[in-house]
């Protein structure tokens, strides 16, 4: 029903390159020029101690100008498999390591317009063990929040990160059928 | 900690302004640029009928080259309220209305590098009235699930829209508190 007849890449933006696709849509007679902006996958991760406290991270976001409590995560580097970028990243961004991981979900970053994944995974027993290790512009604050205490904060509009948002709350429906 | 000391717009890009900000950042002796992408608030609904389904559509998205399942919804206009964007976008995406709206919640589009958000309306026994209305390049299938059905919907990897899945989730859990 959407059929792609013309993709034409534009600007080189920073994060993104911004690229124009063409569509003919059945039973519409004009072809319609999507913008999308290809990016780079990201992982995140649901980290959670021995204590059952999940690893959070407190950042400040540019784009909203707020800081946000979100999962430990960040962009997948080249050469690097999902799972590889998410241990990196709970490492540099928490000092936490873990050995237990496992592939948890993914969802797309925003299918409307960006072409990209965050895929979540699932560490046991993270134990803190090095030190964190900041890119430039990025000053995390590590937060440890019981299992118990997350549950009721997803309640609130205080949690603002959609993709932190999305994951955590899978991870609680997902306990809630399980146990 | 983060303080700005400049802001520059760059590119209007279709869908964004793009903006530069500059910023000085406590304990880091090198000033950030953070790229923005403005753009305008969207508005969705987690709308239920008499017989407690939920109102979803069905849409191929651009962005990931595929079809997703999503609350009705769409950008807020100029001179119209979030309620009111919600309100219009049920009614255009798939002709039902309702009378009993409140809002829900809201959550950042994506807080790292774009500005808006998305604000969840409520909407009880709503009714199929009016013919749909849509957009250019947009064509919702629109289909009824049960709130038994969405929930366990909810668990699997299929669900791929952040803000939907979201506010759903938070529907769900709000639900298993509440009753």
């Amino acid at each position: 029903m959407f059929k792609k007849i013309k993709s034409t890449l534009a600007q080189k933006l920073p994060l993104f390159q911004l690229r124009f696709d063409e569509y003919e849509i059945e039973n519409d007679d004009r072809p319609f020029t999507a913008t999308v902006f290809e990016s780079r996958d990201a992982s995140n991760v649901i980290a959670v101690t021995s204590s059952s406290e999940i690893i959070m991270v407190k950042q400040f976001r540019y784009g909203i100008e707020e800081y946000t409590l979100e999962l430990p995560g960040g962009l997948v580097d080249e050469g690097e498999t999902h799972m590889q970028a998410a241990i990196r990243e709970l490492e540099e961004e928490t000092g936490y390591t873990g050995t237990d991981w496992e592939f948890f979900t993914k969802i797309a970053q925003q299918p409307v317009f960006i072409d990209s994944y965050i895929h979540t995974f699932y560490c046991k027993n993270a134990k803190l063990e090095k030190i964190k290790k900041m890119d430039h512009g990025e000053h995390t604050e590590v937060v440890l929040i019981s299992t118990t205490d997350l549950k009721k904060m997803l309640m609130e509009d205080s949690f603002i990160h959609p993709h932190a948002y999305s994951a955590l709350a899978k991870f609680f429906l997902h306990l809630e059928f399980e146990y």
